[in-house]
């Protein structure tokens, strides 16, 4: 297209309401807009970014067998009571009253309604393992948001599920997860670390988390520069300038962004929601759950903070909104306008996606 | 993919809570899951037709220009004073205090902060016109949600939103959305009527709903049976049986579905907003917005109610969730499993989306 014709400018100077990086350069660049802190909207140029990363997202997810769903934000409290989290999540989840008086809260996160829709449809060990994804908004009533788009109050998320019959199939596809993992944040031009983490209450095994190396980060990795064996400070048993423990080599700590998780549920919202199923011999038992998240805005803001420079954002291959800039030489001889014509209808002929400048 | 693996089961009876027959038949065929009254959960059929209908729509508005943004459901008080609507709508806008005190809502539409933004890269004639649409949820608190996927509390929109320098401009631009709505729905399978409506308090002039007949709907048009002009029962002058004013054609009466429809904004967003553009003289004037609506899960529901028989939903052509559909025939001859296979596999290469029954 025209960048004549684009909707979106860029602005002269950094925004004067913004300290994070990617916040100041997306501003600035026209790729999004502001409306309060935590909420962004995503412009033309913003939006072709944001679905080059979904797209990555939906091709490797489906490579391993997730199906794509679409869930609902609104969330009546009953379902999450079920699971005690109605309460627990209380000081992050926007909850409030509909107008016939009942009590309603956005999801921020969806575990309790998928947990709920399989226990209609998983009766049979025949009907597991389920591996169901979705891309859709999230909402986190954040004290503070300060960081851009890498912590809204509003933000898109991938997150995948998946049931199984038993742990250890709960772990082949686990291992299959974080090399899908591995390859969606290669393709988006990022260097993430597999880093353990606590399960939590749900497993005493470790959870994974993808953390990217920046000074915006608000978590805080130990890693070996060899083998890339990594840590998150919760739970760290090394520190910099230990030897690694798997390879001897040495460690490094650093700032950095979670982009994705990969996590053992265990069975708590199967035996909340009655996920049970019944096996060769006709016992009945909990499915054993997985959950595995991506944050499609985060990864785009993790791109900026790590691919810029004092010229601006250097988006990775596959992310870039445009794969071609042409730019017409200013001149008075004719022969040029021409030729910049010639060439826009010859690259948009060639189903080259492209911007370019009109003046 | 195999229908074995598909998550989703039909159901053997009509949910117990539904009246609506595209609820109906859309939970019994594994298509949506209903959470609460106007809640659906798309499921990996439903969500299949939903980007079939999706991806129609961003064909034929990318084709006359629409550029895709991504906006927020989360909307500042204040924005919604500067035009009156945050009291204006306050009966059916989710309105709520988030953890600060400071009030916030739910987008119903989004014409609040497309002006908004509007206003920021809008400032010469040179940037107009402007086309942008998304699609995004909306949230709606209806008093009564009973009629399945039709008028949901929380549902896709696809809004666009055009702004021009007069009123001739987006007087094309409107002819050219209208026929892009035209193609939209004889794509999804719908024969909609181009039905006059009333411009509300923004224009004189006519607005233009995109009507359905189906017993199903709760509008009343009445309609010529030859050349198809159509007017909405509000506004309308014609009567059943009466001579069509247009063609001399008769009128009948039927309930419809509105899908979708083109509106005048005229000026009124940008004087709230101060979208104003320097023409060629230097005058400022505020731009002539229009907005134009479709609903995708409404058109879903909408070409279950009028393409279903006694066994079932007979998806058009471009909606179904797959191209075909492999049955096996039971046999204990092998042969037959072989043959089954091969073709199975054979149409997978092909690059067909296809089910599979394995039984």
């Amino acid at each position: 297209m025209r960048q004549s014709q684009l909707f979106g400018k860029t602005l002269r100077e950094d925004p004067k309401d913004e300290v994070a990086v990617n916040a100041k350069l997306l501003e600035r660049g026209g790729f999004v807009y502001k409306s309060m802190a935590g909420v962004y909207e995503y412009l033309p140029l913003g939006f072709r970014v944001l679905e080059n990363i979904n797209r990555i997202i939906r091709e490797e997810i489906g490579a391993i067998g997730g199906q794509e769903i679409f869930l609902s934000a609104l969330q009546p409290r009953e379902r999450w009571e079920r699971t005690g989290r109605w309460k627990k999540l209380d000081d992050i989840m926007y909850q409030f009253k509909d107008h016939s008086g009942r009590d309603v809260g956005l999801a921020v996160t969806h575990e309790e309604v998928v947990a709920e829709i399989a226990g209609r449809f998983i009766s049979s060990y025949k009907d597991l393992p389920v591996f169901i994804f979705q891309i859709q908004g999230k909402f986190r009533d954040e004290p503070r948001a300060k960081s851009g788009v890498l912590r809204g109050r509003e933000f898109l998320m991938k997150d995948l599920y998946s049931f199984h019959r038993d742990t250890d199939d709960l772990n082949r596809f686990y291992a299959r997860a974080d090399k899908a993992y591995q390859r969606i944040f290669k393709r988006c031009g990022l260097d993430a670390y597999v880093t353990e983490a606590s399960g939590g209450t749900f497993t005493k095994e470790f959870t994974h988390e993808y953390q990217v190396l920046t000074a915006a980060g608000e978590d805080l990795i130990f890693y070996c520069t060899g083998c890339r064996y990594a840590q998150n400070r919760e739970i760290s048993t090394i520190r910099e300038g230990d030897a690694c423990p798997k390879c001897g080599g040495k460690v490094a700590s650093g700032k950095a962004v979670e982009v994705g998780n990969i996590f053992r549920l265990g069975t708590k919202f199967s035996e909340d929601f009655g996920v049970l199923f019944s096996d060769e011999h006709g016992d009945k038992k909990p499915a054993v759950m997985g959950s595995y998240g991506i944050g499609p805005g985060r990864v785009l803001g993790t791109i900026v903070e790590t691919h810029a420079d004092g010229r601006g954002i250097l988006w990775p291959d596959e992310t870039a909104p445009f794969t071609a800039h042409l730019i017409e030489i200013k001149s008075k001889d004719v022969k040029v306008r021409r030729a910049a014509e010639k060439l826009y209808e010859d690259m948009t002929k060639a189903r080259h996606s492209m911007a370019r400048s009109d003046f």
